[in-house]
């Protein structure tokens, strides 16, 4: 029966909401291998599957694990969720600001395994904020304020997480149904009503070109209308490094910049608005246009930044005792000429160099070390203009300009 | 590295020999892990090989273990391979003709696991008959009297049995290059300078239509042409049992019966012929139709009778003593009729039962039960002739008449 299964997905044909079942639960139960998983795994990134496949896989995915269940909290609950890169802080932005303009945000994120920390460990650079809420917890800050970002209380979607361990060492990663299922089978347990994902392009990224990205959009909008759940998407570029600051301490500051109308508009702050303003739009259930306007008047009159200190102070955070390293080392352009290109990866593997992220599950994040960009793409340099600041620690990284910028 | 390799052929491109020696020599050293490969097992199910990729894997094959030299033997030596039958007893009739003609054949074969038993568990049902001749006793009786069929003795195509067995766990079988470099692979390491190959097509066959067994002729002989190996194969149907009998010392005396020119010309019959007069028109590089006139020539004047008597008797096997069960039960037809089908995979099921071939590699083979049809497809029968009879032991397996014919 197993090997039917593989087989008729081999042939490319669709497989039927038992046959998805029986697969998928019995790799959990033991009951079939690794090597036959990763082997229908291939076949579906190579033969893909069609909608109806991919609802089920979903179901089979949420029903897995807990669900959580935040209809007792009032509002329309609003999520968002990033397909990562490289200095994304903008769950540290956009939460406070939906919070501030009405939304409800109960936000469950994760830790990083890669260049830099996830939102969970730079919510811990801010000295004392815990990320371990019970679900009590949760629902009391949230009944309260209006906003709670923490780390995953229940066991949510384990199926994925086994699934993705081994996608991540056959080489079946990039199927845009696997990723999609993965995705909103998170989304939907988390207890979500309406979604907001921020699908990144780039060199790096899960996915690489636009048209992958659009397919994944609508695949990712219809598993939402099957779940009855809005989705709404941005397509975002992740070439260059988003905002100005690497690292966890120094990206929280950032993000306190932002919310605090400091920061000139860039594109970190664009896309903050952006995704902010389709997140009140779907949580009021008012136009864009109307939505923007009070994401730009949350920050203008400092509520959404009082939003941001509720938070970090029911969470017990110290937003005064953040540190950031105060060995630094200045990176100062070559020649004279226009920055034509930051390449986001090449900064990403210095700031986890510089401990600012983990390579293994076991290592020890430095909170106080990353790379503030003095200059940004477009900005036009003179020969020693300082480009970069790198706040280190232990030890200086070896850093090649040349991999890293391109001027004309 | 391995990743980029799996990756590579899920997207459909091609990898190099150092790429594929890399992963599958990875994957005998452990270094690459059972789910890897077969993930990229799949890719190639799915996405093909090149033929230059073919021909690598062929090589990566050949190399995992030994390979036997017989140039010091006089004559071209002729080799057969068929991907299996039931009833398929084509070695014991075809290697005596060619040898009795003047080929040289070295023939190791392989044991069965399946409905029947293989060519070695079929020659052991002679009582005495050495299967396990060491390298210098092959030369020898090869040398004096032309020709041999015996177990394996060397390590032959190691890589072949590990990614065999994972391959029928993993649906993963039926794939055209991987099936043909399984098979090139084996014959080449067996020293063999001239090669047919007996595809059969069916039902219950490894190549299961006419379309695919014709790809993988070609592909057989374009890699018979790399290594400078004359390669001719036949496409025969695997349907109907082959022959009049199902079963180890049955099958030796119908061999028998058809090397004595006793049997009349049916498919298993005409089939020797074709496979022989290939091997000899091969070994003596003559016209197919001169080779066909040698073939019968020496059925009509016993010789390759005598051949046969001279193998085993040098393997020191008494073909007086071969036993058959004297249990019989008949199969009566239930109505009159022409007989318009035999199932070929029914009377294998019932022949397994008997306990003619074995489910685990441990189970043991009674060579003295099986099946002999006394009614071949296309015979006009009255209802109550006998269809079929059959030699059982301990029990007899129920036998549903409906299942195997169809009469019109």
């Amino acid at each position: 029966m197993i090997l039917d299964i593989i087989n008729k997905k081999r042939l490319g044909k669709e497989l039927t909401y038992q046959e998805l079942d029986l697969f998928f639960n019995g790799y959990l139960k033991g009951e079939v291998a690794d090597y036959q998983m990763s082997a229908l795994l291939m076949a579906i990134c190579i033969n893909g599957m069609s909608d109806e496949e991919t609802f089920a896989l979903t179901k089979i995915f949420i029903d897995s694990g807990d669900v959580l269940d935040f209809s007792d909290l009032p509002g329309i609950k609003v999520d968002k969720h990033s397909t990562g890169g490289i200095g994304d802080k903008t769950t540290l932005v956009i939460v406070p600001i939906v919070a501030a303009c009405g939304g409800t945000v109960v936000k469950m994120s994760g830790r990083g395994l890669g260049y830099t920390g996830g939102t969970i460990d730079k919510l811990e650079s801010i000295p004392g904020y815990r990320i371990d809420l019970e679900e009590d917890e949760i629902k009391r800050q949230v009944y309260n304020i209006g906003l709670v970002v923490t780390g995953q209380t229940a066991d949510l979607v384990p199926m994925d997480k086994v699934i993705y361990a081994l996608r991540d060492v056959t080489s079946t990663v990039s199927s845009i149904p696997l990723i999609a299922s993965s995705i909103m089978s998170k989304k939907i347990a988390c207890g979500a009503d309406k979604i907001i994902i921020d699908i990144k392009v780039g060199n790096g990224a899960l996915i690489q070109t636009k048209e992958d990205a659009k397919k994944l959009s609508s695949l990712m909008i219809r598993i939402g209308e099957f779940y009855n759940r809005e989705v709404r998407t941005i397509i975002s570029d992740m070439n260059t490094p988003l905002g100005i600051t690497i690292g966890n301490s120094l990206e929280v500051l950032e993000a306190i910049d932002v919310l605090r109308g400091k920061e000139k508009k860039n594109d970190f702050v664009n896309l903050c608005i952006e995704l902010a303003s389709n997140m009140v739009s779907m949580a009021l259930r008012i136009p864009y246009a109307e939505a923007e306007m009070k994401v730009m008047e949350s920050i203008k009159n400092k509520s959404a930044y009082k939003k941001f200190e509720e938070m970090v102070e029911a969470q017990g955070g110290k937003i005064d005792k953040i540190k950031v390293s105060n060995k630094v080392h200045f990176v100062k352009a070559p020649c004279s000429g226009e920055i034509k290109k930051i390449n986001a990866l090449e900064w990403g593997k210095i700031s986890l160099h510089l401990g600012a992220g983990k390579e293994n599950i076991t290592d020890k994040i430095d909170y106080t070390v990353g790379i503030k960009l003095n200059k940004l793409l477009g900005d036009k340099v003179k020969k020693g203009d300082v480009l970069a600041t790198v706040y280190y620690n232990k030890k200086l990284p070896e850093i090649k300009i040349d991999n890293i910028y391109k001027f004309e």
